[in-house]
């Protein structure tokens, strides 16, 4: 067996943290911006969050909801006006106190004196209380519930420590806010959107997800349950993918967002909200990528399959060129997925190799290479990025198909890829959850003492609240532990609470988490 | 011929402005928000922005454009860098000067003190400078040219008046930024931008316009050349609805964006930059809207059919509701300007005739109600928006065809609607269109004695600059008139320049303007 030469300079099991800050620069993901805490998103990671934006919005349209686009700036008066919520969001926010800017006399400038805003604007962390002040203007009757309302934006949490699609001071996004007419209504929508983002995270972003309710202690502020789906990156780390909200009334009792029932009645609206960011790349990097960079689901890949033709600078390339076009357009009419392919041939000027390798690193899920040879033999050297190498030599793992039979199988190939990274993860996920760790001692010494990545463990509990479970909190914040979720499908509880010892209800997941 | 009741109050041509608030409201596009200058855009105007922004999209992409996300906030030394820049902007933007609130000690919220920015940071009013920078960390080479780059994103311009989708500080657009080696490529680009905004304005939003270069002083500061595409409002009025800009070297020298040419050189990139905003919507309020509410061409309409069954809150409702149900099923099956047809059937409880006029108001293109006896008749009772009155009896026009007749006609029925929509808004724009003006007492007097609504002049010009032309700006400003632009595709020139009786050179549109 010989030895691979992979394509980035840091290995997963080397420096997981570094090689996630590789492949983002050598996919051409995104970058610093210069400015702090926000990232420049480039044309690869826009490509894979707008391919994210249509699967999901197609999703939510069909659940009835409708778009909408809601105010950048929040006066502060909605914040103050929602004490609890505030005190989630820590107050870092991005405050505008001013509206125009003016010369300092000095060859500068400096916000306006004379424009200081009589009440400061907050730059949206999220639209609670603005879309709250909307519906409570829109519903007067039951017959206007449910209000199914959604946007895509931008927002910003001012952060002091931020890494790249994980954890941005400016981050994309779409939240979902609904109001309905009874607790069960607001209960099920809050379900069904925890079921979107389970169905996207799997069929789309090739993510194995563990959907669940988020204990007490990491509920949303405000909310009376929030569900989430947590997936596992391959440094055993939990990602939290996706949340979904049942708010009570609570929401409905700050904005006055009220209703007459079908007997008359004035009563308060029952709310739900969820979300899911540009965060989700970041899953997707921690997921898929490997020692050669990124790759990604052929569901969300802006291109799925690249041609590179061999140019060689001569005037054989244009017979070349046509070929490969002729190569293109045939894919092009193919379907995988229930949609297009997405095909590109790349005619950037550049050698053949180093543009293959652009590609792997990228983790375009097929590549093609067609030299004046290939070309006259009716054959394609085609690449999968899901199986690179071949272990053996040492080398890319090229197969020659002929060009027709390679045509009429692209759709199902691409398939075959979107299935095999999904069943590559679900694999490895399930091969690190623990389930048969019942002590705290235990539990500390599996996340102690058993190599870099201990995975998950699920444990069962008591469902403590209040105090005890703030000392909960705080002993397995010692390990740098916490609480994911209480997983939907998990098995009933038939021990002992493991950290009270008292009968346990549920059964939790806890990990460490990004 | 009877007296037809308008669904709406007030007539376009008794108070335009008032006629132009109602619409939004009636066909629920939008609403104030309560945070000053900002506005909450509605379903029905979201799903416009939506499409539009769909097929402005597939256009940018299939122009090699590439999309890219890039930060909200800017650092005030851009700005500082750019003076020419920000001198056209007004200095007015939105300001953060602190990223954290804390109690007042009163139950209120304050800007930390102790969380005062070091460098203030301005909400976005348009992104040249810090997409420059960008572009001068990604261009090395001749290689890496041309560099096309487009963003869709929010920006701030913190207006004193504001209207809405017209003027309003927050508000959505797409704006592209791009590099070349040279002048004539980045010229090549300001026009092709520029041409797909006509085709997308003309083709899919029905807006004929008049594409053509801004005068010296229209100038996007800092451009070299500034283009534009201007559409006649049903009050004659001018509504720049889309610019594109070369810019020369001008932010190219600013930002440092420079490249090695063919020749081992370091040159400067010649950029341009263009962009659309949700302005258009406001385009499409003002030339299809009638005194019924919105009218909304078909290619961009959330929904082009609407199907309304009479329900009676009885038993054979379920009936109805499936063959209806059979109706939207047969018209999602065909295809209308290039796509599936967009087809809704509208189940929410209310009164049928209740519901058309919602419809009515919105301005979907095509309106169906089906009652027992269509069913029976295996008829539909069909309302073309664009056709909604019979003149002479002053009722809605409805026509009667065949169930399997209308849905197999329903593609054309569309695009006939879109030609139509487009042919009358051409017509009454080129009726309105004078040419034969050749002194400027009468083009004063034509338009302070011509009626309400003067439309536009066509005038001969010397194309005077600096001072002289800013002695004639001043003079159009008396009769709050502009030049609009020089159309692309205007005669000769042949006679006087009608401000200064020298040789013209070329026509210029002289127009009021929003």
């Amino acid at each position: 067996m010989s030895q691979i030469r992979h394509a980035l300079t840091i290995k997963r099991e080397d420096d997981f943290a570094k090689w996630y800050q590789e492949v983002i620069s050598a996919a051409d993901l995104a970058e610093e911006s210069g400015v702090r805490g926000c990232m420049v998103i480039k044309p690869w990671g826009y490509g894979i969050w707008e391919r994210i934006q249509r699967l999901m919005d197609d999703r939510i349209k069909a659940a009835g909801v409708q778009n909408c686009y809601f105010p950048l700036f929040i006066p502060l008066a909605n914040f103050t006006r929602e004490a609890e919520h505030v005190e989630g969001f820590a107050k870092e926010m991005a405050v505008v106190t001013h509206h125009r800017l003016i010369s300092d006399g000095k060859g500068g400038l400096i916000p306006d004196p004379a424009a200081k805003l009589e009440e400061p604007l907050v730059v949206r962390p999220t639209s609670e209380t603005i879309i709250g002040d909307a519906m409570a203007r829109w519903i007067q009757s039951w017959r206007d519930l449910p209000l199914l309302t959604n946007q895509w934006a931008n927002v910003v949490r001012w952060e002091m420590r931020t890494r790249m699609f994980l954890r941005t001071s400016e981050f994309l996004w779409q939240e979902g806010h609904t109001a309905h007419e009874n607790r069960d209504e607001a209960l099920a929508e809050t379900h069904r959107a925890l079921e979107m983002y389970r169905a996207c995270a799997e069929d789309d972003l090739a993510l194995p997800v563990i959907a669940g309710e988020k204990p007490e202690n990491e509920r949303f502020p405000g909310a009376v349950e929030t569900w989430s789906i947590e997936a596992m990156m391959q440094d055993g780390k939990a990602l939290q993918a996706g949340t979904s909200h049942y708010l009570g009334t609570n929401f409905a009792h700050a904005a006055g967002i009220q209703f007459q029932d079908r007997e008359g009645a004035q009563q308060f609206c029952h709310t739900t909200s969820w979300g899911v960011s540009t965060r989700l790349i970041g899953g997707v990097i921690m997921t898929h990528g490997d020692d050669d960079g990124l790759r990604v689901p052929p569901a969300i890949a802006p291109q799925q399959i690249v041609i590179i033709p061999m140019l060689r600078e001569a005037p054989e390339d244009a017979e070349l060129l046509a070929y490969c076009e002729g190569v293109r357009a045939a894919l092009a009419g193919q379907s995988a997925l229930g949609e297009r392919v997405r095909v590109i041939l790349d005619k950037k000027p550049g050698k053949a190799a180093a543009k293959r390798w652009d590609w792997v690193r990228k983790g375009a899920p097929v590549i093609i290479e067609v030299g004046p040879r290939d070309m006259a033999e009716g054959k394609l050297a085609v690449l999968r990025r899901d199986q690179l190498w071949n272990a053996e030599n040492g080398k890319p793992a090229f197969s020659y198909p002929a060009h027709a039979d390679f045509v009429a199988g692209a759709g199902a190939l691409l398939e075959t890829i979107q299935t095999a990274l999904y069943e590559e993860a679900r694999t490895r996920r399930d091969a690190n959850i623990r389930r048969d760790i019942v002590t705290l001692d235990a539990l500390a010494d599996h996340f102690e003492n058993s190599g870099k990545y201990p995975g998950w463990v699920e444990v069962e509990w008591a469902k403590p609240t209040d105090a005890a479970l703030d000392k909960i909190v705080e002993t397995l914040k010692i390990h740098k532990l916490t609480i994911r979720n209480v997983p939907r499908a998990s098995a009933e509880a038939s021990g002992q609470c493991i950290f009270t010892g008292n009968r346990a209800v549920e059964r939790i997941i806890v990990a460490r988490a990004y």
